[in-house]
């Protein structure tokens, strides 16, 4: 199945781990290396596999999606050598929000997509969802970034503009792992 | 884990099917009786098995959904011995469209809360997602209902009603499965 993504944090992969962050609730174990696996992996031996697949979009329009696809660029570009792996979770009084209000909070009132539309063409970025995958998954979302070592301050700047939206109230769980490719 | 259900087809369960009939596309092979179970089941030796999970609404706003909680009862009724599992999926072009097209032709196009709304209290229902479940699955959502033997033409004008909508023309394969409890 080519939308599922297992991310394996281990002493393998490409890229290496710079630094991890817990910025909300507990951290992952600690690991050295990251590498990304199309598809589902069993991963023993590893510190941690997390697994998420790309879906269909929850809150963008088509008037939003126009401006994203013209401006965003795709995963594997060769002097993006910089990357970020972000797992959250949201709370419960998210998920019982009803769609409008999902959609008020996201957009109208924290402007995820008009942010993110800012480090374009910088910053690629590829969704993971984890929620439904119907097994306990410990994050609801796997977001993966890359970019060049020179765009780091530009993501960094990202990361925090994020963090401050009325959306990340209902962050219950955050951990950023920053990695540089060999 | 709690929200994962699986719809089990063979010899064995409460459920007796009367009538299987596929609307579109291929239909699923033949079963005598249905059981459905809470959580991941193997079901070697069924005919088929069908995964889903409950999950956060994806259209209801506040309104609607203060509407439908007041209104929909739940399942398992004692009286409501008939039930129907409705498997679909729909194409791609639905997936790639946007929220606000989506949410345009489910409601304001198609009325789906709203034709679900006139068939309150008689019908409850339960939509499971499988869409990313993150292995194949054969279909996109799994819809039970659960009725009184009384309701069963309401329940029949429920399904033309819904199948007439614009909505449906996005549905590429689905199979209508009426059952009787013992």
């Amino acid at each position: 199945m080519s939308r599922l993504f297992t991310f394996i944090g281990g002493n393998d992969g490409p890229w290496r781990i710079t630094s991890t962050r817990a910025i909300a609730g507990d951290p992952l174990p600690p690991a050295l290396r990251v590498r990304v696996s199309a598809g589902d992996e069993s991963a023993s031996g590893s510190a941690w596999a997390l697994r998420g697949l790309t879906s269909n979009e929850r809150y963008v329009t088509r008037l939003e999606k126009t401006g994203l696809v013209a401006a965003q660029p795709p995963v594997g570009r060769p002097d993006a050598t910089c990357a970020a792996l972000v797992p959250i979770s949201k709370d419960d009084s998210w998920w019982n929000l009803t769609q409008d209000e999902r959609r008020h909070i996201f957009e109208e009132s924290s402007g995820h997509i008009r942010i993110g539309m800012d480090y374009l063409p910088a910053v690629a970025r590829r969704l993971h969802h984890c929620r439904d995958l119907g097994r306990t998954e410990p994050y609801d979302f796997l977001t993966w970034f890359e970019f060049a070592p020179a765009d780091t301050p530009a993501f960094d700047e990202l990361l925090t503009r994020l963090r401050a939206t009325p959306e990340w109230r209902y962050v219950s769980r955050e951990v950023e792992i920053r990695l540089q490719r060999d």
